[in-house]
């Protein structure tokens, strides 16, 4: 008879759309948000082995209260909100030992009416998603804020050459080249910066400005080079920042070939493909810190 | 023996991602487009029934013909690049009756750094996706542009009721909710306002900041009335426009019941439902204007 | 000041994901459909024109009918199924006039435990997905079936050549290609046929069979003689199909070259890529069939 | 001045999508692929830190030597495949320290004409999708096999109860509900196993055969009771497996109420939620075997 037993695990409720509206004025304010609410605990594993449900505080129990937190604490920003949530569940249930706690946010704009800001109309941005997640293990608490989907492009201003040569290499070296990019990055909050309290929401908007002019002003010689600089200009910029973790694909746009035309092509006309594509992944640490793994368990290594 | 026939038919290359940089000064532009280009044409029938393919204009040079053009006529605007690549292959090929060419359009805005935009670099919009359709048939030339995922959300401002009851019906009336959309419209240029040419980038920017705008100011008692007010504001608002059709989801966002835990939830949390979701389809027309089916030949209804 | 009328129009829910068991017995049956309901009317041009919603059958009302019909009509057939929900609405409800009703249907197989098929555990096949249209229109009622995302492949017995070339084109020819394609396909039943009954089940196996058969046996000359000869062996096996409409996407495999690697490439290695494809669309009538284009009223062109 | 340094990093070329076609007999075969391979090494930081490429091994050089693989090494499964790959880049070249390479496979049934398959044409399967991995870190190299995308539902055989109810909980018990998940599981292989050879096809269709029925047959009382009994049964089949990693939704399918309408429904007719969902994570480890955290490096935690 073969012996088994059961290794790292956890459950909860994927993906609640939670929609938070502020309408205690008449210019309302929208916190549109995808809830994702997972806890841990050894006492747990007999759900597991057995189906004993004593302990297995419902999935479903787990999404009401991350809706009806988002009323009694509100979402002053997706941090704070997370925290709120992951104290309510390793406090109030002792065997619940930590867990992990994620949003992405969808950022909306006022519409423009006669070049006025609306009072109560939205209108989706679209240009990237905002990240956040809460983790407790160990009795520690980690937080992360983060950005994905937020596409940038370069039509100058990067080359790509010096790279060794074997058997099956075939690429060119080009010193102009579009650089084009969909970033992922999760930066990590310092403990410390946590417990005195940080404005996440105008962090966030720094950073993402940060990351976005550096993108355009480093002169890159590889998108490696550029994910570092980016990563570093993002901790220059806020002390609370621990490290930043990126996953960056190249996403690959060739010059098209219009000589069979009779037609020359200096840099005008570029097919983008979808796959394949580069992926450039890295780390970038504050000198100094405390690493903490834990921090990152169960997500995607990038990010 | 069953006798068959060859009905209605083209046949083409799709989703040609082509992008144009504009370099001639040091403040690049950018054109951003996926291009469908395809023949109609009595004489390729043969290739149907017999594999014949001497009148084929292959894919594959449908393809290289949309890089090229990228080159040769450049993308003033997605609108005159179809009308230029519709052209050529209806007046350059005597079999080819016609076909159907289309572009969507990413948009991209310049990265600011120092509060100034950026001379190369660029980040994806995301918000909306323009259109641009050019159809020939039976020797006339239909242009339409538009627009699609421009979604768009109101807070309040927005009821529905007054609807008729029978055994099936449960839903209660409101007078205050969240109405939300993601707007598809396409809007069909009169033909004598292409002849004498149009300036399509600045109508698109008018056009779409006006739906927005109406979006935000209609007092709406049903999406269906709200969609109507669009489409006339837009026909108002620009002489070229002949119609404008609309596909409209109805996202809902239903008032989370916070009841059980002893909350009220005066129209301040809403769970944001995927499927299924009201689609509300019309077409709004100016009065005195000529029909023309031909230019939505093979688009779905809606749109 | 403008004056602007509404066109044409219709309203709905879209994409009610009903799962029906049958548990008469210990041996289940399940039906897994995505239905959408879409009425037309005239009289209901005021809830455009004044948001008046008197007339306006709700996409609530819509929804609750159709789960509640899966219990009372129950789903023999989705086609059945959508029959008895578009006469309901069109006679119930004196001031429709008609409508689009459809159903996507997922496809499970039974899972097999020590070598029979189980009795209530299934797996969802992934092979293909089932389609239905049922639209009335001017007092008719028109019935579709179909299939969509039937993804197929030959790996010999596909050329293309003999195409004519011009300035833009580069396209070798070939006597052996990778021919790859994504069926979709919908084919219109003759009224008489839905009329006197038609065991639609059996007909989709029957089809969808026929269309694979024709695909692997038919040495192809260009992927239209393909798409016409499937057409053709559609109508040719059932008496109750009058027309076939199909898209179906090129999906290109390129051989890779290996040659700069001192490799051959005899057919062996390919690059299946995404974008661009070709698109061919076309259409197979029984001669002698009235032509009923209210059938195809707002779907794309193919299909 | 902040000081920075380099943390955790990997580069390559993801997603080639790579088909193999084995021709030697007019009995084609077929391999279809998307491949992802990155590499690891502590002297690959100067790209990061200064645009340095003399050691990067370009991320095209890794995708031709991808493509030329399959024909040079062929695939006779996708993790022999990756080994080979694997130990290229890792013994070609001395800096290379390790990486991480991936194989997604789609699986074809061949086409049945006259009730016989075909030799050269396929139908994709599209029930699940094959994974496959190796990982080299530290000079030791970690295999897994694995699945997606396999989705399963039971119409009877589940309940849920017993679970603890607190000021959020309105869950309802149950002993009788629809179980619907798609499974995500990868299972390593043990050091031993692979450096004495596995039929990995063979071991491929036994374990998901052996998780189809698991699911099937398990009277569940929970997911995380099914997930457990899933890789106890897989570990039970195969000694070659150390471990199991499973990520499964609990796809709720809810009952419609359908008693507004004067109906019963015992079981017969559901609404398919799309989100949110449970998710379910955990693993399944064979007594007395050695943890391998370095074989999940950089995937995500479940899984």
């Amino acid at each position: 008879m073969v012996s088994v037993s059961l290794g790292a695990n956890k459950y909860g409720k994927a993906e609640n759309r939670i929609v938070r509206i502020y309408r205690d004025t008449p210019r309302h304010e929208i916190v549109d948000l995808n809830v994702t609410s997972q806890l841990r605990g050894a006492a747990l594993r007999d759900s597991y082995l057995t189906g004993d449900n004593a302990l297995v505080v419902a999935t479903d129990t787990q999404k009401n209260t991350a809706f009806a937190f988002a009323k009694e604490h509100g979402v002053a920003s997706p941090e704070e909100y997370l925290l709120a949530l992951s104290a309510h569940f390793v406090d109030g249930f002792d065997w619940i030992e930590g867990g992990l706690w994620q949003t992405e946010q969808y950022e909306w704009d006022r519409i423009a009416v006669d070049g006025r800001p609306h009072d109560h109309a939205f209108v989706r941005r679209g240009q990237g998603t905002r990240l956040a997640t809460v983790q407790v293990v160990d009795g520690a608490t980690h937080v992360t804020g983060g950005v994905t989907d937020l596409t940038v492009l370069k039509s100058t201003g990067s080359e790509f050459s010096g790279f060794p040569r074997d058997r099956y290499t075939t690429l060119v070296e080009t010193d102009d080249r579009i650089m084009a990019t969909s970033v992922t990055g999760r930066w990590r909050f310092l403990p410390e910066a946590v417990a005195a309290g940080i404005d996440y929401n105008a962090l966030y908007a720094e950073v993402t400005a940060v990351l976005l002019s550096t993108f355009a002003t480093v002169h890159s010689l590889a998108l490696q080079q550029t994910l570092f600089a980016m990563g570093t200009a993002a901790i220059e910029a806020r002390p609370e920042i621990a490290e930043v973790r990126f996953a960056m694909p190249n996403k690959h746009h060739f010059l098209s070939d219009l000589s069979p035309f009779g037609l020359d092509n200096p840099g005008e006309v570029f097919y983008a493909a979808d796959r394949p594509y580069g992926l450039i992944e890295g780390t970038v640490t504050r000198d100094g810190v405390d690493a903490a793994p834990a921090a990152w368990l169960d997500l995607p290594g990038f990010v």
